[in-house]
């Protein structure tokens, strides 16, 4: 026993990576911390695991206690274990993506929630701990998901255009400084060809410009889809 | 810190799904446990992890240490944390799941290895701690991967012919009480239209019926393709 009690002095913790979308830029929400170890640094917010508490309670707590929500989109990614990665001892972290609608999210009361901030996720500069690793593993997840199940529409709001689709693709799928857009035609054909969106028979209300036609998603279609051996694939 | 010691109490450890295939059915490898808790039983290899050790260099170790082998596919799965999975304390284990050709595996002299026992992955019964749930998800990791990438070689001795190839993916992806079969026509014309496999020119020795042609899988046509944008959907 005491061989293996020497083992039994490690804490684990999990990272949310919470993405969101405005329209233009695809954003990762941040806390700056206000405590060692450093302290006034952006990171994702986390927290360590409660000793009665399972990985994916943990991190729906810490996304409530940020966010305020539930029932959100929420998946483990990867767990990270280098030896140095935390200066008080040995932490592995459980990593999580979770993808919310910008419009959902406000303000929690939660002390820590105060200093949180939307960020462009290209731009999110030098973090806490291992977390930039943490963030790109995490993108890279959402890249290859994003292409192969209808998660992308998690981020947008219930009704959407085709353009607005679109630039959410571009945001998550296209390198910062590359010149390269989705060609817009092919994009169209191919979304709509797999009848999951439900045109609404609405358009954009208040723009400036020529109102586009507003679609839902349909959920249900695609999981009866599925159920027949139907595979997404963008 | 006090508050933050007492997170300090735990451990983690890695465990191993080494899959295999022996022509006829995928394979897991499996211990016997000889000692306690679930002495007896049947488990996935696994070990703590050291204080100095990351967890792919962990998951590395216990795949070598078993099977004599380095170098093969390694891929980290997901982390199980349920508050009571071990009977000593809280611990945490992070999956990997890896592929090795039957072929190459040897008894190594390491004194668990002596009870290892490759089982047919439908039918491992009752394991110890939560090790049917850390199997089941990665059997459903290698189900969505082997059809998108081109790990199923990994599993297949370096010659093969195209009847051995279409054995392995319905080992992998039809059910076991299915009598459903993948359709020898459509799936050789969807193997060789992707251009990845290299005809050998030679055919099968030592068979009793007509010997077939031999194959080999063309990994530097397939890294030069997926450098061009190409992606591998069987």
């Amino acid at each position: 026993m005491s061989e293996v009690e020497s083992f039994f002095k490690s804490a684990f913790s999990v990272d949310n990576v919470i993405f969101g979308f405005d329209g233009g830029d695809l954003k990762v929400l941040l806390i700056q911390r206000g405590a060692a170890p450093y302290k006034g640094k952006w990171a994702l917010p986390g927290d360590l695991v409660y000793p009665n508490e399972d990985l994916d309670t943990a991190a729906e707590r810490v996304l409530e206690q940020l966010t305020g929500l539930r029932g959100v989109y929420l998946e483990q990614v990867k767990a990270f274990g280098a030896v140095d990665r935390h200066p008080l001892g040995r932490v592995i972290t459980v990593a999580y993506f979770s993808l919310i609608k910008i419009s959902d999210y406000t303000v929690t009361p939660a002390s820590f929630a105060q200093s949180a901030k939307w960020h462009t996720v290209t731009k999110v500069g030098d973090l806490a701990f291992d977390h930039n690793e943490i963030l790109e593993s995490c993108l890279k997840k959402l890249r290859r998901k994003v292409r192969m199940t209808p998660i992308g529409f998690e981020l947008l709001p219930p009704k959407f255009t085709l353009t607005e689709l679109q630039q959410l693709y571009e945001s998550i799928l296209i390198p910062p400084k590359s010149k390269k857009r989705i060609d817009k035609r092919n994009f169209r054909k191919k979304i709509l060809s797999t009848n999951l969106l439900h045109d609404l028979n609405e358009v954009q209300e208040g723009v400036a410009h020529r109102p586009a036609k507003l679609y839902r998603f349909d959920r249900n279609k695609y999981e009866q889809l599925i159920a027949e051996g139907y595979s997404f694939d963008i």
